[in-house]
């Protein structure tokens, strides 16, 4: 299923995907999704929101629910989502091989939009689904081009008025997400599979660096406000920050105005991704990073303008659940730093993850890789969960 | 006649100019031009480049041209290019009221595209009628809506066929260029308007900072290979480098790669404007900058690749003119960073500038100016070096 999936997508200069939600090969991920349901039997329900549900068995209460995502970042690899996706399938048929009859039904879900990579909010579907995120603002959004998520949806035959809370969701009883891991915890513990105890509070904030613009040949360097400078300086900053509170942060995406090669500019627009295990933690290191932006501009009579653009708290898994998947599998039990739609439903279903080992750690680039050998192992840890949750 | 100007190609929310070569606003500036020259009994010829020149009295050979440009950088100022313009008009009006006629002819010129805004190549104009750019290059360039400037010409009724040397260049005797200083030099001396000495060479440098895309949230600090921290390192060191040199480093376009917010960037590709007082500094100032790129990238486990893309040699002007000017003026002399026009016919024609004091030494940006009295001031000048060059 992976292999068919390889050409979708996939920018054909760097290698990697650009499956980004409404865009053409997100269209093409959706009709995959709907051919391979159907393979199964299975029927599918695509909600307001662009979540896509394939049922085994009729839609009914206390659902266990599988699956992950099928978007990317902007050349994302081929793992990050899919492989849940994937995995869920092939455990079904896995148990259906072996005769096995789930006693709740089953579900195999694809979040639309995990990655928030076209309208700038991660897990946008599963945040619709719960209300976490109100319907007016997602559908506000604008992507790169300047088109709303409401125009993109319509434009894709989709109505902007049913996006928000669904109520599937209070039919779900059980969600396990399955996805490769973001680091080399499992590569340091030996084992293919691993289950997650708790999601890193993480959260995007925006930096505007202001300065004044003026020529780049006839401006002495003391008379400048430059305000690359402090950008520059806050770079090297929260790196020394972060790996003293062995926390990340990240300078990802960046504008930069008026954008010519011979201004200095008057703004740099630049996004802190910063993540720490737990919410204090967090809060201390952006305070830190934002402290050493202010002093670097106050140097150079130039100012920044922090704006908080999204936020999530640490997210504990259910204790109960991931002790007893532990004990099943006999896996090791992780953090990860990654957000995941398992975060955003763990607030109001039992849920768990199982990580499936990342031979590089590598991740949200076309190198992101896992050992075929593992990948399998994932599918029969996910059907083995799936036959304990569902015997 | 600046006042006149005020509202062509102004951008509502900036403020700042975008008259960019060939399009709506250069067209109506290009009529401007037509109307006071004709306002002035005076014939005005369109090169084939674009260039315009308003000749009092017959176009012939060994002619006094002045003028400057109209177009300006993106957000630029009402007084780099015009001022010079307006001024060789007003000083003609100036010399015409004292009754004064010319011994050669005075010819006022407007060149297209200094500014290199629209297709990327500054001083266009007057490089295609010298042969320093040849017009095959020029008319293949594309501007960011993918247009060819042939294509851009060819729509505005211009013959693409007819861009590259021009005759009219054999009939130049000496090139006076007044212009909005870009600094604040004449402020230090006290002096509303000066003579050039020189500019100085400059150039533009792409850096490829090249590391490895990875999760933002899943990969520890000390696992990254993320070239924005080179990146970082080398524009602090720039600065400091600049500074210590009296030269100038200025990074102010920048792309990222893949440029999501929660991945750590595979590339940084920034565009280095260096600029020093003389060839062998300038070359200096790149080495040291380059090397600081390279050993901040070797300690990530980074590279950077540097790729030279334009370098302007040191310009010169011609020391008897110059000398004659500050003497009849009794004006200071200076040096410039930015480049002009006048540079690049002075390696034709014996070339001079005059500059008008800036009181915040602010250009290429909507708070560029020069106080009324100043323009005056460079009017009175201008009036005079035409009375001494063309009695």
């Amino acid at each position: 299923m992976l292999a068919d999936l390889a050409g979708i997508g996939r920018d054909p200069t760097t290698g990697g995907y650009r499956r980004h939600v409404w865009n053409d090969a997100d269209m093409l991920l959706r009709e995959w999704f709907v051919g391979e349901a159907a393979a199964r039997g299975m029927d599918v329900v695509e909600d307001g929101n662009g979540n896509q549900l394939a049922w085994w068995g009729s839609p009914g209460p206390d659902a266990l629910l599988t699956g992950s995502h099928l978007d990317s970042v902007p050349d994302g690899g081929a793992y990050d989502g899919p492989l849940g996706v994937v995995s869920s399938f092939a455990a079904i048929d896995r148990l259906r091989a072996d005769g096995f009859t789930p006693s709740r039904p089953v579900v195999v879900g694809s979040f639309a939009d995990e990655e928030g990579a076209r309208f700038g909010i991660a897990c946008a579907g599963s945040q619709l689904v719960t209300g976490a995120l109100a319907a007016d603002r997602a559908l506000a959004q604008k992507d790169r081009d300047g088109l709303t998520m409401a125009e993109v949806m319509a434009a894709r035959g989709r109505d902007p008025r049913a996006v928000g809370r669904a109520d599937w969701l209070g039919d779900i009883g059980t969600f396990v997400e399955l996805h490769v891991e973001q680091g080399r915890s499992l590569v340091h513990s030996g084992a293919p599979v691993g289950v997650a105890t708790a999601i890193w509070p993480h959260g995007r904030w925006r930096l505007d660096f202001c300065g004044e613009a003026n020529h780049a040949g006839a401006t002495l360097m003391q008379d400048r406000h430059d305000p690359m400078q402090a950008y520059a300086a806050t770079v090297l900053a929260s790196r020394r920050l972060a790996t003293e509170a062995s926390a990340r942060a990240t300078f990802g995406r960046l504008e930069v105005e008026p954008g010519g090669t011979n201004a200095i500019p008057s703004r740099v627009r630049a996004w802190l991704d910063a993540r720490a295990s737990d919410d204090e933690s967090l809060e201390h290191l952006v305070e830190q990073v934002v402290a050493e932006a202010r002093a670097a501009s106050d140097l150079d009579g130039t100012s920044v303008e922090v704006t908080a653009e999204s936020v999530s708290p640490a997210v504990d898994f259910d204790v109960p659940l991931r002790d007893r998947l532990a004990e099943l599998l006999d896996a090791p039990v992780l953090p990860t730093g990654a957000g995941h739609d398992a975060g955003v439903l763990s607030a109001h279903v039992p849920t768990a993850m199982l990580f499936v080992r990342n031979p590089t750690g590598v991740s949200h680039s076309p190198v992101e890789h896992a050992d075929d050998g593992d990948c399998e192992a994932g599918v029969v840890a996910l059907a083995a969960v799936m036959r304990e949750l569902a015997s």
